[in-house]
């Protein structure tokens, strides 16, 4: 009698949840108002790279418009950011013979230096990766710009797995062959299609000192393509690029935050986020516009479905994931200081498509808990539930006792995209960006609702 | 013992199905041939409406390329096909008062009468449905155009159940609206977001008279939604179209065959395919060029990966899905006078989108078994198995012991181009494709290599 009691008790919450989930959807598919936000984000405002006049537009029109939810409270978070400027004309070719010459699309990689005024030319030799550097030596690539070369792996279906398997020769490539005397470095874009796109992303110099610093800049997947077959024909092949990038004072800018006070358990913080700057080239409506009004939209999604949330609900905006993570550091000091307790957290990150499911960062015995949520969501084809990164942003969120989750979209179109002049709103298909808000919203109803043990009650 | 030899037998065999899985799936991420093919279908050959000269260009190039497949035998299988002709040029608008005209995008419905010459003008009654015309009745409907409006369901996770929602105002809504007086229709396209692309598709008139057929079309979204508005304002808005569409004689047409002979069963065949025909205002390469080249590919994975069919394994290219389904008819009644055993069927025919999984019409312990292969797809993110619709085309094979299926792409993006000037080649994604393309050769693999027990022995 009992155990048909708690069955019926069960049956009833999990079809209350059902009927939560199905309101949560509807009004998202048919009431949405993230398409809008990111028409404007992108159309209006554009590209918001840290620092730039764009992003401090994006801050006051978030803010304003998470304002307009009637939300328990809205402010900004002061955080100082790097402030990175492209510079134009940014220009390159290769050069088969004297005067032979012919175009190749380039941008300089996020905080890479300037090519001298007039440019750099010089002998190129192509690698595979990083790797090959010391086989190679100084006495082959000194005085020479290194080409990496090394495709994403289109066998991944995880285009971020081939992702993480090419990102190095972005990131450490200049500080890597400049220690073997090379002069500048290109890098093939991180694009799994062949195109004209060049593909910008951030890059680090490590310890370099600054005298030592060479220029990075990223050709179209085509070009890497065409230069590499150039050099198998000609090996004495030149390259030339020029671009007039700078790294200036470091500048204000902000956080935007948006709460719900949770009804019975205020104490406890649910995140729920994107960030708001992007590259500079596109738009950023797939990275990450779609994930800052998909945050916003979970929001107002809870507000019209009439839920009143438990716990503290917080859409988090992060400034500089792209170039700095400043704005998520600054959030979690913040948090630390102020003692609050972020008992789960979820990023939107990975673009504004069809949605597929979560990877989560947690326990076993949690992500055992969330599993047993799966069936909610088979209506809505979300399938994935799985341990595994959840975003740049709330990671420093992360704690033995909480969970951080992050949206897992379908990912065959994201790097097509990511950081080239393509990432533009005309990409975003409403109705994916309307269900992946959705889903992110029930997935915070849940935690919302039931909660998260701490690992101790757990025994975990 | 016996239980560990079986246990240490299957799970070799399950290993010997990952590994040719991930051969497939490796080959056509790799060295796919499908996105080439498609490329010439879309932007070389074009929309490849049936009897138009595009079809048999369609036809002639698929053969050509099947051919260079070296398969055990390549063929055209002759059927007669309807041949309606759209004329130039198109042309509506809305008139609020003389003279006060608004341009609207039209488009005749496939199979629709003309108008007259000059055109047709008449009051509008705007209708959600074919529900409706009884209660207005011939007072209220009798000379003016009906136009129908209902929406497609927005809430409906999968587009094509919003789809077949809505879909019977486009087919039987000029045959009903005649029958109380009108004299024209005008079809909201079915389309889940608001644009400017009139979005074509068939229609019938049923046993309505010659004489007694009205001219039916669509127009945009967008100008649904103005029209809509418009009347509400001024009820005497009128509306003018005119279009020259034209039925003529059927033609002689081809469904186009490749096939690989089946090493110990060659009498068991299974069929994959598409339809070669597509509408006439983009170019057909979501519908269903993917389906085709996908098809074509089934083979050349199949050939590639090393493996040897038992069963006879056929890609068919159906003519006149689109209008007629005389392919699909033919081929069937051909199949049953040459006493076939068509062991399974798989059509792609909901475009090139990124697939989730198939749906399947079959025995439910036909379904179990390919249940049972479910972890096999899992690393591709293949989740759904289902029972539903396997596809128009292979419809006419099913019988009590086969199975048929129907691949089943992601749906969202599919009723932005469906039918509509924007199906074209740029909005499918290489990636996309070819994954599809290597989910229907490892469901291929498996139904051939582990074959269909005919009900009787399953005792279902």
């Amino acid at each position: 009698m009992l155990t048909l009691l708690l069955l019926g008790f069960q049956s009833h919450a999990q079809n209350g949840d059902e009927m939560q989930l199905k309101r949560i959807y509807d009004a998202a598919l048919t009431d949405g108002k993230a398409y809008d936000w990111l028409n404007h984000l992108s159309n209006q405002i554009g590209g918001r790279l840290s620092g730039s006049l764009e992003a401090q537009r994006a801050v006051e029109y978030t803010k304003v418009q998470l304002e307009s939810l009637q939300l328990d409270r809205v402010w900004l978070q002061p955080v100082m950011v790097p402030k990175w400027v492209r510079g134009t004309p940014e220009f390159a070719y290769m050069e088969t013979s004297p005067g032979i010459t012919s175009t190749v699309p380039i941008r300089a990689l996020g905080g890479s230096v300037a090519t001298p005024l007039g440019g750099l030319k010089a002998n190129v030799i192509e690698v595979k990766g990083i790797e090959d550097l010391r086989a190679l030596g100084e006495n082959k690539i000194g005085g020479k710009i290194v080409f990496f070369n090394r495709p994403m792996d289109p066998t991944k279906i995880s285009t971020f797995e081939a992702y993480s398997g090419a990102v190095d020769q972005r990131y450490s490539g200049a500080e890597e062959a400049a220690k073997f005397g090379a002069i500048g470095v290109i890098v093939r874009s991180l694009n799994l299609r062949l195109d004209d796109f060049p593909h910008t992303g951030s890059m680090s110099y490590g310890d370099t000192a600054e005298g030592d610093r060479i220029p990075a800049a990223a050709i179209s997947t085509n070009a890497a393509e065409m230069l590499s077959t150039t050099l198998k024909l000609n090996p004495e092949t030149k390259f030339y690029f020029k671009q007039h990038c700078k790294q200036f004072d470091d500048v204000q800018s902000y956080n935007v935050i948006g709460e719900i006070k949770g009804s019975t358990h205020p104490d406890e913080i649910i995140v729920v986020g994107g960030h708001l700057d992007s590259w500079d080239l596109g738009d950023g409506a797939h990275d990450d516009g779609a994930g800052c009004v998909q945050s916003m939209e979970v929001l107002r999604l809870l507000k019209l479905s009439g839920y009143i949330p438990k716990r503290t609900i917080r859409a988090v905006l992060f400034m500089n994931e792209e170039n700095g993570l400043r704005g998520a550091t600054e959030y979690a000091v913040k948090a630390k200081a102020n003692n609050e307790n972020h008992i789960f957290a979820l990023e939107s990150d990975a673009g504004g498509f069809a949605p597929r499911g979560f990877s989560f960062e947690s326990s076993d015995t949690h992500l055992k808990r969330v599993h047993g949520w799966k069936p909610l969501f088979k209506p809505y084809q979300i399938h994935l539930f799985e341990k595994g990164h959840s975003g740049a942003d709330i990671a420093p969120l992360k704690n033995g006792d909480n969970v951080l989750a992050g949206l897992r979209p379908d990912s065959q179109r994201y790097f097509v995209h990511h950081h080239a002049a393509n990432d533009t709103f005309e990409h975003v298909n409403k109705r994916e960006l309307e269900l992946g808000a959705a889903a992110m919203a029930s997935l915070v109803y849940l935690f919302d609702k039931y909660g998260v043990e701490p690992a101790a009650t757990l025994g975990n």
